[in-house]
């Protein structure tokens, strides 16, 4: 476990200034292609690209149909508060155990082994490669937030093990080199080999890389096998063979990788992929689990394996912005609706079904039985960013901090070294079988490990997500003692500080600071659950404060300039819609962004989860909050006087002729934790919905 | 679609008896091994078998720890009601048209390519020898209802092409002959192959042929592999391999093999199976998964593939009432209750996930979601017939009936040619994804055609259900239009003949014809939900009558004594307990053993199943029964005055943050049908438990 050192900004960026390529500034700035430190990458005219150091998550700059655009990660400096806690275990602890892990298992010696360095067999999944890529992905997000040689040093060090195995052809990984050359992007193996997918997060940690460090050693890699193997071979024309992902990556990855070298035949292919290749027949079963195959316009909703949907519509999205294709558009907001409309658990995750790692029929959220994996919560919240990039609506930003707050952060345990890979929102640990037969719903290390560095790479990346810039302003998307130093995309920079103890408590300070008195707009995000937001600048109230909206302050502002945010935070039921069967007559509890859970661990003892309801009776429907600083790294508890079923329901009939009649309980206290905390303690019951009585 | 002529059941007997091998009896009678039609099969001592065609669904007559013993299916002939209809459709429509199904999808000349008969390579999965064998089985129950020459010289006819590609070895099954032989009955194929399952289905469809035909041809070919085959290189010895049956079945076959031919062997090789080698080591999740390969005595719950579960213990129960093992017993008792507390669905399906076709979790009991293979209910069934048998307890009747006037019942199309493979309790056609894609729940083929045979051999055995012997008398287990032919314990004829129009209807009129007045018990059986059931013997109202067990009824009958039952028939909702999710809030309608449903199709236009809920405030609980003669073959419908809620559940959020109350609802009329029922007309929406109010 490597332990970081915390440098203050200014270190880090002249650190980073020394250690970038040369010619590039230290100070982030607009400079376009003719500033890149790679001669030749950039295709002036079909792209224009910011500086490495200048670009964002998504590097929507000069994407014409984005209307917000990133800002970069080192923009954002998150302190201390409540993602500093979870981002410093991410660099100090997961993404070094990761490592260790990776190690272990093999996914690096699968690369050795065809240099002659390893004498290991192939280990892992076909895909395993990825796992390696995706926590590259993770570090190069990570090294935008603070200085971490050691760390640098071990990844180059990866990263020239993985291209030294390149074939002169451009092709790349593992599982297809050697012994398998011959069923190398066959159909079959398309389908299900993750050839493209793994290449897909080839590029994306290639590009999180160099936007950290100037190195494109990997990205140079990725976009040779790109450039000499699959373009020359694979696509449309009578002489190319077709293209099915097979696991939606690529797509994205392809539009990113034009978006940091300007090939727009990165896009075109990108667009070719996602429209689906008709020369080779696909089982219709195939089409809808793999949610490739065919065109994505003709998509209604969302079906098959969640994580490759999700996928799928982050790389759809990713062509809408860069080709404004309105087909594309509408078959978005169409898959859209269906996530948030019949989809979508109240966590923000995504998958109903285990078979099939699934989305469900209509309205089919289960529970217990929820998979709600973390990696389709994470492709959730990155749909979404692409989403709120296209439109700058704040619906969209709604989905991302439900996602972030709720199913993604649930995914890694406090110590950072667990991970969920499913994430129910009811648990029996009693019933539970987990991995090869683990009694645990987290764990150090799953052989399909695509779930822990997807974490780590959405915790790295976090500070992209708060801000974005638009032609006339400034987004504010979300909340965090935090502080912005970027520039407007006139060029004035701008610092932006926030001082809350969000999402703890719903007030927000912020602090604007312009380089000079400038006119324009700030939009702050009033969440959808902010019913009763009020927002005053320099003191004076805003009118017009709409709930689920960002609200545009225009103005001329100036150095120290006020923005006040209050959002409610109190503790409210939300209810389902009648069609999802299992949540009638229940309810989950939310705080601010914060979706509650109840523990058995935590009630009165003997009282069992299955026994108990919230009251909403005239004089009991109140949660009362309760801050404890050493329960969990710091929560803020729910209490409720609540029932319990007088007879316990594990001791009656499985089927009884009644005449229904409210069930006789008795009063008791219950506890409620945020739902991203549970499973950090000894093994318990857990429920998200709680019954609700009325009388 | 041949068309039955329908005969006297003195006629039929007659033909038998001329059709029958020499020397057999034409009436019904006890008679031992020393009549047995095939010299020399009988091994008196170890046990005393029936005449062919006085034996059972189970022939327990010999068997030391039963209680109850069979009697034949001939013996009961059922009249003009409620099964009548279902098992005319069996016997014209379902049985032929299955054959058809059988011989265009190439499963005879799977037979017939070994003998160079066919040049079609093998069609279907590895097991499709056992359709035919469960297609046997159906229609050798079926001769014993009624006389069918054409039916029966095409049956022979398949037997013949069956029995002509055994082996020398004795080893016969199309998948593994010619090419596969290499991988024959090693662990891997042990564990998926299916071959020990293909075999317990022949000998079970041999036996069944057997019992109705007194023709051994098949049967001698089954008992030739396991004698010649299995038994001299397989089992426990350190010269044999080990046995995994992979999915039970071959368990109780074994052991009604020896029930028939009288071979201590065939109990000691099933016990064996049951108890596990573990000379290969099985991956604790196929352990779980194929319900053997360990102890089956330790087994603490029902788990892994539902059908395997039911199976299993099928064999078990058999092995039981053979061996009286103390520890078979109490297992069974464990699982059972296990069954009935937190596995089975108010329809008596059983293995909720369509994922591995398995149990869930105690109290995982979906609706939409449920799997509930008609396999699995028919095993659960057949499991409940042997625990009855064992103990003489109507708690395992009440299971039977639960399960056949529901779950099973449900499986088969009224018009004999369309089978649920699942059996869902709710369902949405517009969600719904049917095998390869078909829209339809019902189908006339799935290549897995495991459920079809199973309902029709179901069908075909039913009369073999209604009645059985004690040492003391008679039990009466089902109720429909019918009568028994058959004797005593002690060798006394008797008849009774049933009068009734159950299920619609509670009341029934049994007469008793002894061949001459004798003390005796008959056992009446009352249900568990006749609570308020009445029962008089010639007039004289009983005392004690108890719903949930079967009344004594001890006294010297004479001939044309007669019995009067009286159950309640009102419908009545059914709460689930309220771990069942989906279940809170809602009840299921029961009326006598029937499960009644909804579907959208019968519903006031434009009401949405999902917005609707039944009235339980004070004077709105009735259901009233209206007999349809017209509608799905003549049902009684309940119709019942309910609520719609006023806003469409459809156009609503998923989510929505509300302080609970009782949604607003206008009155409307809702119409429930018989579950069973369901699917028989255009594709419509249908749920079994509906939400209820109590305001």
């Amino acid at each position: 476990m490597s332990s970081s050192k915390h440098v203050s900004r200014r270190q880090f960026l002249s650190t980073v200034a020394s250690s970038a390529a040369a010619g590039v500034l230290a100070r982030p700035s607009l400079s376009f292609a003719s500033n890149s430190p790679l001669p030749g990458f950039f295709d002036v005219g079909t792209a224009a690209a910011l500086a490495w150091q200048d670009q964002g998550v998504i590097n929507t700059a000069s994407s014409p149909y984005a209307k917000l655009h990133s800002v970069p990660v080192r923009a954002v400096t998150i302190e201390q508060g409540f993602w500093s806690k979870r981002r410093k275990t991410n660099i100090e602890r997961s993404i070094p155990t990761m490592r260790e892990e990776l190690e272990q298992h093999g996914r690096m010696d699968n690369f050795r082994r065809l240099v002659g360095k390893s004498s290991e067999p192939q280990k892992g999944p076909y895909f395993s490669d990825s796992d390696i890529y995706k926590w590259i992905d993770g570090v190069g997000w990570a090294l935008q937030s603070s200085v971490q040689p050691e760390l640098r040093r071990t990844t180059d060090s990866m990263i020239r093990e993985v291209v030294a195995i390149q074939e002169p052809s451009g092709y790349l990984n593992t599982y297809y080199q050697n012994d398998r050359v011959s069923l190398r992007m066959s159909q079959h193996d398309q389908e299900v080999g993750h050839e493209m997918y793994c290449l897909g997060h080839m590029l994306q940690g290639a590009i999180a890389y160099y936007r950290a460090t100037g190195d494109s050693t990997l990205m140079d890699a990725g976009a040779r096998m790109v450039d000499n193997f699959v373009i020359p071979n694979y696509g449309p024309e009578p002489n190319q063979k077709p293209i099915i992902s097979g696991h939606p990556e690529i797509e994205m990855a392809l539009i990113e990788l034009y978006r940091t070298t300007g090939k727009r035949q990165h896009v075109d292919l990108a667009g070719y992929i996602l429209h689906g290749d008709d020369r080779w027949k696909i089982e219709p079963e195939r089409i809808v689990y793999m949610f490739c195959g065919t065109p994505f316009t003709s998509r209604t909703k969302l079906e098959g394996h969640a994580v490759r949907a999700m996928y799928a519509c982050c790389g759809a999205t990713d062509y809408y912005l860069e080709t404004g294709d309105p087909e594309y558009w509408k078959t978005l907001n169409t898959l859209w609706e269906d996530l948030v409309k019949r989809q979508m658990y109240v966590t923000g995750g995504v998958g109903a079904r285990a078979q099939w790692e699934a989305f469900g029929d209509a309205y089919e959220l289960p529970n217990a039985q929820a998979y709600g994996e973390s990696c389709a919560a994470i492709g959730n919240m990155m749909w979404n960013w692409r989403m709120l990039a296209a439109s700058g609506e704040a619906k969209f930003t709604d989905v991302i901090e439900r996602a972030l707050y709720n199913g993604i952060n649930s995914g890694m345990s406090l110590d950072g070294t667990r991970y969920c890979y499913r994430n129910p929102l009811a648990f029996d640990p009693a019933a539970f079988q987990g991995f090869r037969g683990s009694p645990n719903i987290r764990n150090p290390w799953y052989d399909v490990t695509c779930c822990p560095p997807n974490i780590e790479r959405t915790f790295s990346s976090l500070p992209g997500y708060f801000y974005s810039t638009s032609k006339d302003g400034l987004y504010v998307h979300l909340y965090d003692n935090s502080s912005l130093d970027w520039h407007l995309e006139d060029g004035t920079a701008i610092k932006v500080q926030q001082k809350t103890n969000y999402p703890w408590d719903g007030s927000i300070a912020l602090t604007l600071t312009p380089a000079r008195a400038a006119e324009f707009t700030v939009y702050v995000r009033i969440p959808a659950w902010a019913n009763g937001a009020s927002v005053a600048v320099n003191g004076k109230p805003e009118s017009a404060v709409k709930a689920g909206e960002y609200l545009p302050l225009r103005r001329t502002w100036k150095p120290a300039d006020r923005v006040s945010l209050n959002f409610p935070m109190e503790a409210v039921p939300v209810a389902a819609n009648p069609r999802v069967a299992e949540d009638r007559g229940r309810v989950a509890v939310r705080r601010g962004p914060m979706i509650y859970c109840m523990e058995e661990l935590d009630q009165e003892r003997g009282v069992a989860l299955a026994d108990v309801s919230v009251n909403f009776s005239e004089h009991s429907r109140e949660f009362r909050n309760e801050y404890k600083a050493d329960l969990l790294d710091g929560i803020v508890v729910l209490h409720h006087r609540g029932g319990a079923y007088e007879l316990a329901s594990a001791s009656e009939a499985l089927y009884a002729t009644v005449n229904p009649a409210p069930r006789k309980t008795r009063p008791v206290d219950l506890t409620f934790v945020p739902y991203y905390v549970w499973a950090n303690r000894q093994p318990s019951a857990m429920q998200v919905w709680v019954p609700y009585m009325t009388t």
